[in-house]
């Protein structure tokens, strides 16, 4: 096969073959084809677009470069999560346990953040002790266990995705939604998860800021889900305001734990109930406890400390805080009606929540506490942020990434109403 | 400047700026932006083209990676003439010495050749002793005494289209009429000529097959050498039949000595005077002697020998002639009323006449005989092309690549007439 000639066909725009993609993906991942040539060929997928069919050869032949997994045998339907990434979304955490307790086991592999939104990793490392680095026989003996396992992905787990995306980052192929696709479904089906949630996140902070790319993004994962009979549903959710009142990592474990004690920002308690009722129903197991009982009674609270503490994560612990804050000071009385996403998330991560380069570290207390979300009233001068970070010289930087990130409107005014959730697709739903 | 910023403008359908460009080229030629985002880059160019401002940018920052000669102090104009590439195109050997015989100097930079069109290089490297790596000096000093030189462009002439054509090469980016333009221009604009003739070949055996798009290279070169203040005109030529009736390295020096003694093919002598009007007349010089005469005068012969004798070429050794030879024979009575240029450039690629990798040597004898045109008589048995090689073994497939390659009809019959040059565009065609 000539990587020239394939490369070339999807640059002028006709369908590759099941032999063809198949093959420049193997070959990419035995460095026989080059760096080079599978940016070409990335670059003329994101602009050209790839079929139904081809997409889901694509997806087959990134899951063939690695091992499948399956949990038959735990005795218990599995169902997964997986969100396109937002900030202060710190839905994992709490949703996990919540849904294990629910009676459904959940294997999440997870990654670490980068740029402004947050990784579950990094939040859960901020734990003491917490280990994200497990052995699959140790991943299936907490699974097996506790019900509930967050963990990083092994490298035999789509090691063409772990390639494939590092070269995308760099040769500005990212936005590609059959690739993005592709990245997320491969990972989640090679992963064996029975039933599959998707939270597709759409607004400022989202990395799809626009509706219909979401929605198309959606329809893709969902067909390819269903496709590899995994029962997968899609949710599009709103990302133009931060989710609950903490963007960080140990910030959001705390949130997290409050909501597991059946407090806690009602947007978060709204998602995370949401989204585990769809895996719930997803895994065919809607006959158990509901969610917002789980939260109420307190088993999603003990599911998650014996998650916790499988993985080494000491929960009495205190969690760690940042040296130093900073707090942003409303500039006026009155409502606020815009509290933005982009600039929270930007702002963490100047604080140290986040990393630039896959290298960096993060600090576990870095990061921004809200104090007031859109509908609420505020007085000038009163804190409207406090921004947490151990190097003081990170304030002016994200004070700069705030400013101009929130409205404060005349007493009365009220901000527009944008559901949580938008839009629901699932296999059913006609494109 | 953020590499993954330019590529992605780029891939969205922006105009770079002039900053962008620059930067873009400079730093891949440093290593700064690596091979898998360039070609990422030269795709989305591919795809979604150059304005004319980007393209003039393009070219000047591909200049701008080396250094530019001026042939300034000659005391004579020079101009320079490039073909895209064709089978038995050897007009280059007796075209660059009857310029010279008419007063204008040609300074004429060429390459080797890669697959089924021959490189001038490798043709003159078949006569005993012509070298076609010189130094600056040496080029300069044969130009001067002899009016004319074909060398090798030294590596300092820009670098970056070195880098960039092997590695367009490799990723199915080649076929982009601003990166095919820039590449020669560049090259033509660096050398310092003063007047430029383009041959844009069209056919079969042309790298353009479609009249279209051989236009629009043709108006996109012509336009990038008069924005830099090289006067160029461009024809369009007929490449659907090889040029004369050799395809190779000597057998073609050979043919190019013909035609310097005042006889060899219609079409080759006809297409070396053409071209030489075209390159007097772009110089300001139609005032001294008309090519015709110059080839009938043997003035044009007299500073072949002393062009060829300056580099170490021996005018009087005979040249080299392959071990074995083949006839591929006329399978019927009739008119010979199609040769395919390509399947005539296969077959003498295939001799040993062309390579198929950089690295490779080529055969100084091998390549391809033809016995008769388009129109001429044929009769049933009679040789209609002798095949040359030093490797026998390779005749199977050269007669593999000739067959289909040619339609003999019934007597009377009369072939389709191309003209040869098929259309001129100046930097005053309307576009």
């Amino acid at each position: 096969m000539d990587v020239v000639e394939v490369i070339a066909a999807k640059r002028d725009g006709h369908e590759l073959s099941d032999g063809q993609i198949r093959w420049a993906i193997d070959a990419y991942v035995r460095a026989e084809v080059a760096d080079e040539q599978m940016s070409a060929l990335a670059m003329a997928v994101l602009i050209r677009g790839l079929s139904r069919r081809e997409l889901s050869t694509w997806t087959d032949a990134m899951i063939a470069s690695g091992e499948r997994m399956t949990f038959t045998g735990l005795g218990r339907p599995t169902a997964d999560k997986h969100s396109t990434g937002g900030v202060g979304d710190k839905i994992t955490l709490p949703l996990a346990p919540l849904v294990a307790a629910c009676g459904v086991a959940v294997p999440q592999l997870s990654g670490r953040g980068l740029g402004h939104t947050g990784g579950t990793l990094d939040k859960l490392e901020s734990i003491p002790g917490w280990r994200a680095q497990l052995t699959e026989a140790e991943m299936r003996s907490v699974l097996r266990d506790v019900g509930a396992v967050i963990c990083a992905a092994t490298e035999r787990l789509v090691p063409a995705d772990r390639k494939l995306y590092a070269l995308r980052d760099v040769t500005g192929t990212v936005e590609s939604v059959p690739l993005i696709a592709s990245s997320i479904m491969s990972k989640k089906i090679a992963e064996g998860t029975g039933a599959l949630v998707l939270d597709v996140k759409v607004g400022s902070g989202a990395f799809m800021k626009d509706l219909g790319l979401a929605r198309e993004l959606a329809r893709a994962m969902v067909t390819l889900g269903t496709d590899h009979d995994v029962r997968t549903v899609a949710l599009l959710t709103d990302m133009s305001t931060p989710l609950g009142l903490t963007a960080g990592n140990a910030l959001e474990v705390a949130e997290s734990v409050e909501v597991l004690a059946g407090g806690g920002p009602p947007d978060v308690v709204e998602l995370t109930v949401t989204l585990a009722r769809e895996m719930l129903a997803a895994a065919g197991a809607m006959d158990g406890k509901d969610p917002a009982d789980a939260l109420a009674d307190g088993s999603a609270m003990d599911v998650w400390r014996r998650m916790i503490t499988a993985q080494g994560g000491d929960v009495d612990a205190p969690l760690p805080r940042s040296r130093e804050t900073h707090d942003v000071l409303a500039p006026a009385d009155g409502v606020l009606v815009r509290l933005d996403a982009l600039a929270v998330g930007v702002a963490a991560w100047r604080l140290g929540a986040g990393r630039a380069r896959k290298e960096d570290a993060v600090q576990a207390g870095a990061g921004a506490v809200m104090h007031a979300k859109p509908g609420a009233k505020v007085r000038a001068g009163e804190p409207l942020l406090t921004l947490h970070t151990d190097e003081p010289e990170r304030f002016d930087r994200a004070v700069e990434a705030v400013e101009g990130g929130f409205d404060i409107a005349p007493d009365g005014a009220r901000p527009p109403v944008d559901p949580l959730v938008i839009e629901r697709i699932d296999a059913a739903t006609p494109s």
